[in-house]
């Protein structure tokens, strides 16, 4: 948590830029597994945590911006949460943390927003994802599940304080990822023929967790690199795999780290698995020198496609004029992602506001197989915090629906790709500040260059 | 997951149990932390997996008795899935492996409740104990979120069968038991004054990653066990104190292990340390001989209590006639919670569908402090698996309390309490199966006697 100036002059900002009504926050709660008290690790809400730092179960909040009013709402601990669950300050204590001097009952807040809306005065909330804020909405509310979509000034506000990372903040995410990148060197350092992914995965969570920090998502751990978000560890590593890593640590403030890394599973590259990671570190050093204040990150996203494209032709997999295959999205067939997505309290930062206003200031997406993936696409700016992904990927079901549709027959060599077909995924991934001449890369360097790779295994 | 006969036939027991009517089951869905994707690990419902087997997000299953029907409803991947989240076998080939033939698109399964709605059939469900089961309840059957209570046929049949734990679940369950008992070995070696409790915590986590094990429940790894259900890791581990480490291990088959133990920071216990441990170990010892098929697990629990008041006496915090004391609920001051749970799919086996009816056979609960923690009241029958867990406390908070209310002053030596108000807590846990005999201890030994925690540091 920082000091409470720092949440005081967050919501005095907020107040400002939105002027009138009633803005709502609702904490998260506890979540259980297979029964109510069986919970999955808490996680508060990221915006809840900007705005009122404090990380416990059952809170919500209220700024009334026309009564110059901001109230925490939650219950005091009885003996038996004492007795089960240990003593914790009191609401007013916790609240008193943030600079907050009015706290009540969490059964006062229903009440409080129904007087409100019978004032005739706006209510705003932010668009729910989790089932248990639909069922606050609508009891508090009485708004049905299907019609809670959230405020849009109020998210356009939120999105305009939390994409610019303060110091203090770039301090704490710049700690996640150094924990990120150790998770990474000591995976990369372990990955060995005849392991189970769920050893890496082990000495992966080990690492975080000896630096008390949780995952900050499901840690991607795989020969199946070529499978984006692949979550199954139970794969024998075998002589021959290219093994995938995409994780990140979550520090105990929330703030978070996300790299990726591509190792052999043998002590050497396959020449085809050189060459294909010789054009991804390619890739991923042409966006790298082109991050800058100004530059949109679309651009940055075709430049990355096209280098790519390049390289592909010069392999003999893709054929024809680069620009005009990343334009019209052949290159997709390989890199069916992004270039990457703003990072921070949520290591998709602001995902659950909606891409539409984090990334692309409310103009609409392309619908374009791949692009339609790419989650930041407006100017660069200095402040803004994000991850620099490229990746190649032979995905076999992709490879043959494509064939059999006979898609970009102009631009890709099907049968050359069929060489490439059992190769898995590469992907590296660093994170960057946009800083007021240029960027810098947050935390630890891992290795990234083929040379680099091999280099970790001695 | 079993063969696909075992599905069938518990199937069968339970659609001959409950005789007619419908039967829909909720598998859970993915959730998410701080946004939609970002999700935590999948875990299925238990009673799901009991009878249908598959660990899949998204899917329902009916079983029609009255049309003899059994229907998994879920939805085919498409090619946006597969490339982010891998193939899978199709929705008909999973719904083989557990014997089902008949497989429907998710939008088909309100329209089917309802048609069955008209016809005046009863439609059964199982309590709710996630938001998203609360929100489906209300789509498909409009029934609103505080009168979604579950049906009492459906949760008795269940709990019928669930309770007695067949060869190939007796099998399964001692596989986590030693993946659990070897964490804990693991942690009670390591553990060193200056260290931090995250640091035991990563090497328990390791243990169960190494063996593809999740945690079965919130891992409790402490310097103040006197808090029963303690998740903060924070704190640096003392010379002088007393650490209480309660976790298991869950297999992929859903299945876990629940052990606790209780080691000193130092080589050795100090006096006091060692003077409750051994009332905690003799509780322990006396519950343990007692088990049998026939004896209820509440008079078990009285036994466990009745010995540590004795041996309260004996140091001269207690005073009195024993069995008063506990009936009176006197020992609950250092001895709160129960003596043990049901232990299988969940490590709280069934705790969703309500301790009345997998503990209690429908029979009331006591509202008394401590006691009112007992989840497992009933005769203990051979197939019983269940948790033996009793304990010693010293909670400042609530001596405070009682002692302001001069409570049980018959009883309890408040003067001598204070002596001991800083030792914390004292907890050890087996995992024990009835059988037609007696019972028999599940897993791998751990520490329990002073002498066996002191010789695992060497």
């Amino acid at each position: 948590m920082f000091a409470k100036e720092t949440y005081v002059q967050r919501r005095a900002l907020l107040r400002q830029s939105i002027g009138s009504g009633l803005l709502l926050f609702l904490g998260n709660d506890d979540q259980g597994l297979n029964y109510e008290d069986n919970t999955f690790r808490y996680r508060q809400d990221s915006t809840f945590l900007y705005f009122f730092g404090l990380s416990f179960a059952g809170l919500s909040a209220v700024i009334d911006i026309d009564e110059e009013r901001e109230i925490i709402f939650g219950d005091e601990l009885t003996i038996d949460h004492i007795v089960w669950m240990g003593t914790q300050p009191t609401l007013h204590e916790k609240a008193a943390l943030v600079g907050i001097s009015e706290t009540r009952p969490s059964a006062e807040l229903a009440v409080y927003l129904q007087k409100a809306a019978q004032q005739g005065r706006a209510i705003h909330y932010l668009p729910p994802y989790r089932p248990e804020h639909r069922l606050k909405l609508m009891e508090w509310l009485g708004i049905a599940p299907a019609r809670q979509e959230g405020s849009i000034p109020f998210i356009r506000a939120v999105v305009a304080q939390r994409n610019y990372k303060s110091e203090e903040e770039i301090a704490e995410i710049e700690r996640a990822c150094d924990v990120t990148a150790d998770m990474h060197i000591a995976a990369m350092k372990c990955i060995r023929p005849g392991m189970y992914e769920y050893e890496v995965v082990a000495e992966m969570n080990r690492v975080a967790q000896m630096n008390n920090c949780e995952c900050s998502f499901p840690t991607i751990a795989t020969i199946n690199g070529q499978t984006l978000h692949n979550h199954y560890h139970g794969h024998l590593i075998k002589s021959g795999d290219l093994f995938l890593i995409d994780a990140g640590a979550e520090l105990p403030s929330g703030y978070c780290g996300d790299m990726s890394s591509t190792i052999p599973a043998d002590k050497e590259f396959t020449p085809r698995q050189r060459a294909a990671y010789e054009i991804q570190n390619a890739m991923h050093l042409a966006a790298v020198a082109a991050l800058r204040p100004g530059i949109p990150y679309m651009e940055v996203y075709d430049l990355s496609a096209k280098v790519m494209v390049e390289g592909l032709k010069e392999l003999g997999l893709m054929k024809g004029n680069a620009e005009d295959a990343v334009r019209e999205g052949a290159h997709a067939l390989f890199y069916p992602h992004g270039l990457g997505h703003m990072m921070g309290l949520d290591v998709h930062d602001m995902e659950n506001l909606g891409e539409l206003w984090v990334g692309y200031n409310g103009q609409p997406k392309s619908t374009q197989f791949g692009r339609k993936s790419q989650r930041l696409a407006i100017p660069l700016e200095p402040g803004f915090v994000f991850t620099v992904e490229p990746g190649i990927y032979f995905i076999p079901e992709l490879i043959d629906l494509w064939k059999s549709q006979q898609k970009f027959t102009d631009f890709i060599n099907y049968n050359k790709v069929e060489e490439y077909r059992h190769l898995g995924g590469i992907r590296n991934e660093e994170d960057y500040l946009i800083t007021p001449d240029g960027a810098r890369r947050l935390g630890k360097k891992i290795p990234l260059t083929p040379e680099e790779v091999m280099a970790i295994r001695e």
